[in-house]
């Protein structure tokens, strides 16, 4: 179903990048020189639904812990079933370096020290790199939007604190950034045996046969209660048949139970810069999850100037999985006010003469002195 | 002289880049979607210097407001005079994007909003484009320095919270970051007029003649103390002759007015990320230099867990350029002592087998296991 919307609709092309380089953290590869790269997809829409505003949009989204790029292709199709105040340009879903495709290319080469913000660097990466590829002249018209469930939410706020213009509005699924840990001297993230326990119960990467990656996926994973046809479409995409007739997962274990352990110290960085992101941030937040803290959203409130909650009733922590049509319906209403608001403002984007460049200049240079000479005591800011 | 050293000991090439985009704000371009660019210096060491360790150094130049990459040109030369440590590899210098040969490039394009951290993010995307390409195996054995006056200073900080491993050691001359201001609702940089305008007399673009061009350079810009060679070497590399016979600088007047008006807000997205930054950081401060208060270092060293002052009695603002062999003197020291520190990390950057990575991988993904799953109370972290 969600495969012929696709094939009708866009052309799909599957991308290898080098991820940045270097890493945060030494051991984030077994040897520093070597370099990892980022499989993605882009979806450029081909079909002629055209908007109404002549506004183009050009959406990333960023999977959580454990998952793949493929869970979003549910979006990528249903997108389409809804009014979203600006026409689809591009889509890119992405694998994080640990993850998926990205993790078969990787492997060998991936140590322990896995950093989320380099996530979010690889992320601006390609997003630099699509989504300002073959635009004619009134690329103002475009507007870019990442959403990022748990992990990759985090991962979307970091994008606005690293490149704060890249993204013209950000949109997280349950974030995960403020999380409770047990105090430790290098605020690093350490947690307790019996969590750890419980979760690397749900995380398996080898099965014998067809059966028993088919119970563990529907018994015992952490997909047990996902929409079927993303349940179907990540079984088939995470799995690797082997000659013997056993059946691995492209992430390894050990990988998704590292991104369990490796939000601190990072998350202190986002949480000091998440003042400072510029941009709109709507947050969706599951009614019934306990994943993250209440304090964690009411930090994120509290830190980014533009932050706005939208709660889930029924949702819990996987609710982009879970229950992806209400996602939609929610994402559809916060794109197209956003794009709303941003035609708006009704951006100037036409090229202009020398003479009228610097015409322009010369007013904008006055405005700019204006409003930064002027009397008063100058004083240090209050830390 | 220092040409002929440079030319004797060096394989020199200008190079131009497309700077990061988007840029931070919307009013850094007249039109947005206008691309800038950066034009830098590469200098690859020919010599037959080599260390006695082995270790290789790549080093970054970031010159401070209204300079351009010339100034550097002196260090270039004659760092070769002192023991470094480490063998130069490769020296980059570079023009900001409103500066120097950059600003000739992008004339027409540049509106008003200069965020000096974007300045960072174009010294980042240069340093990883030219300090990883056409490396051996062992590229452990190369240390990335950055090491950045006045604003450069400031961009220098930048490249630790970006991009936290990209230079392993950073290096700041009179950094400015912690300034006073006039209070505002917008958190902007605004100047008292008094102090606008002595900054506006000792900026000038266009002059007359070669007469006037000289007259000033020597009795009323910010240049007048500067050490001779560096002197002449800016004021031929900065000017453009006009067919009229007049002289024009290559950045504008008001350019460079501009980066005294946008320290603000991007200063505290800096001091935010501060304690953030992983690798040491010495600072060179002017012992009779007062442009920045004495709170501004107070607030570095309190905020970055590794920062070391190195005060410089008689120095002033302009110390880099008044006087470099001091400044010689003082880095090769700090080049020195960090260089030894590296090596005496002994790092391991052999290839190896499929079966001894596995192996590593173990090793180290038990390790992680034991220092992050504990027992003890899960608790947020206070922010």
């Amino acid at each position: 179903m969600m495969d012929k919307i696709i094939r009708d609709n866009y052309q799909r092309e599957t991308k290898i990048i080098d991820a940045v380089y270097p890493r945060t953290y030494r051991d984030s590869t077994i040897v520093h020189s070597d370099r990892l790269q980022c499989v993605y997809d882009v979806f450029t829409y081909t079909g002629d639904r055209l908007n109404d505003e002549g506004v183009k949009m050009n959406l990333m989204f960023l999977h959580g812990s454990g998952m793949n790029r493929f869970i979003w292709d549910y979006y990528v199709a249903h997108l389409l079933d809804y009014k979203l105040g600006a026409a689809i340009n591009k889509i890119v879903t992405l694998d994080q370096v640990t993850h998926g495709d990205s993790s078969v290319l990787n492997r060998g080469k991936l140590g322990v020290g896995y950093d989320w913000s380099d996530g979010a660097r690889d992320a601006c990466k390609v997003a630099q790199k699509e989504f300002y590829s073959g635009l004619e002249d009134n690329s103002d018209d475009i507007i870019n939007i990442v959403v990022g469930h748990s992990m990759g939410g985090f991962q979307a706020m970091c994008c606005g604190v690293l490149l704060p213009s890249l993204f013209d509005f950000i949109v997280t699924i349950e974030p995960v950034a403020y999380s409770p840990n047990v105090p430790n001297n290098s605020n690093v993230t350490v947690l307790p045996p019996k969590f750890f326990k419980a979760i690397a119960s749900k995380v398996e990467d080898e099965f014998k046969n067809e059966a028993e990656y088919d119970k563990f996926m529907h018994e015992r994973s952490f997909f047990t209660k996902t929409h079927p046809e993303i349940f179907e479409r990540f079984k088939e995409t995470e799995r690797i048949n082997m000659e013997d007739g056993s059946i691995r997962t492209k992430m390894e274990r050990r990988q998704e139970m590292l991104c369990y352990m490796t939000l601190h110290p990072t998350s202190y960085w986002l949480l000091d810069g998440a003042k400072h992101i510029k941009v709109p941030v709507v947050s969706l937040v599951g009614g019934i999850a306990t994943w993250a803290p209440k304090e964690n959203q009411q930090v994120l409130q509290k830190s980014i100037p533009n932050y706005t909650v939208d709660v889930v009733p029924q949702g819990d922590h996987l609710m982009n999985i879970e229950m992806p049509d209400e996602m939609l319906k929610r994402l559809s209403v916060h794109f197209t006010k956003f794009a709303k608001e941003y035609q708006s403002k009704n951006y100037d984007n036409s090229n202009k003469s020398v003479a009228r460049r610097e015409e322009i200049f010369e007013e904008i240079y006055k405005e700019t002195e204006r409003n930064r000479v002027k009397n008063g005591k100058p004083v240090l800011a209050k830390l």
